[in-house]
């Protein structure tokens, strides 16, 4: 059986708190669902805020709802470098270590003192994908992404979950690497 | 036997014709050395140009010397869609049917109909190093690049020639995508 699943290729964005939503938007503020995400529950928000690293600012960058408990920046080694940081591989979550950034939004400003990662590469299954394809929480395995820029994510991590919706995700320069477009079909092969 | 060999990271650059050189910088200009490149001859110059696409302008971006036949831009697919243009993957000098794009220097400027592509991986290696790796030149290799990024590049190209030094050159999503620093030793695997 080929173990198929979609590709989706994540630009920078940010997860904030609850604290830092009203920080930067003003109390009370509620985010505006822009789009639905293929991850149920999940969203991207109309709001949108600028990351101000010690060498360059990036305006506009997405927020991806609902709040969490831990403000999250997720960016790529090329924006990593255009701010000025210098953030480790790391799987959503696991912020412990990692460098802080100002994040300026409409009604004011936040200093985060952690929370920017690269995303480690990653697989979400849902409990039954992950009963068919003989996998369990946390797996590491591999995926074939075919093509001219064909290459093998080693590495990858696997989450199971019954909230999850089958699919990989990479950030742009890996998807970019692997010539990917979203909702190509990848195989884990290992 | 390990076939192993230093990866380098390619960041988006040009090579000049010595017509394109002189409309740019002037009649009779010569290219200034900034530094020697690994491969032997090749150099990166003191002089930058822009990119002027569709939808937006890429400032300083470094020439390369000596100068070529043929004008050719390389690009990663981030710089691609900053610039609004769709550039196929390549092997250098392959530039039929690949778009083109407006040149600005500091005397002039051309608009060049073909020439910039995303220059697909490649290993340079020298004469010897073919032969002790049991390859010839126009082979496909697969490269792993290990670490917490690693992958296997499929589909590398191999060219061979008495005047390259062995080395892999990816663009700087490929190499972020595998978290390579340039110098790191990657290995043929098939």
């Amino acid at each position: 059986m080929k173990k198929e699943l979609p590709i989706a290729l994540s630009n920078r964005h940010i997860h904030l708190s609850k604290d830092h939503i009203e920080k930067l938007f003003g109390k009370g503020y509620e985010l505006k669902k822009f789009k639905d995400l293929s991850q149920p529950d999940q969203y991207a928000c109309e709001e949108k805020v600028d990351l101000v690293g010690e060498k360059n600012v990036i305006k506009g960058v997405r927020i991806l709802g609902p709040a969490r408990n831990h403000t999250q920046v997720e960016v790529s080694f090329a924006d990593a470098r255009i701010l000025g940081i210098n953030p480790p591989v790391r799987d959503s979550g696991d912020l412990d270590g990692s460098p802080g950034i100002k994040i300026v939004g409409p009604a004011g400003e936040v200093e985060i003192e952690k929370g920017v990662i690269a995303a480690a590469r990653h697989i979400h299954l849902h409990t039954d994908d992950a009963e068919r394809f003989g996998l369990k929480d946390k797996d590491r395995v591999k995926v074939r992404v075919g093509g001219e820029r064909g290459l093998i994510f080693e590495n990858v991590l696997a989450r199971v979950s019954p909230k999850y919706a089958l699919e990989m995700h990479v950030d742009i320069e890996e998807g970019n690497a692997a010539g990917a477009k979203n909702g190509q079909l990848v195989e884990i092969v290992d």
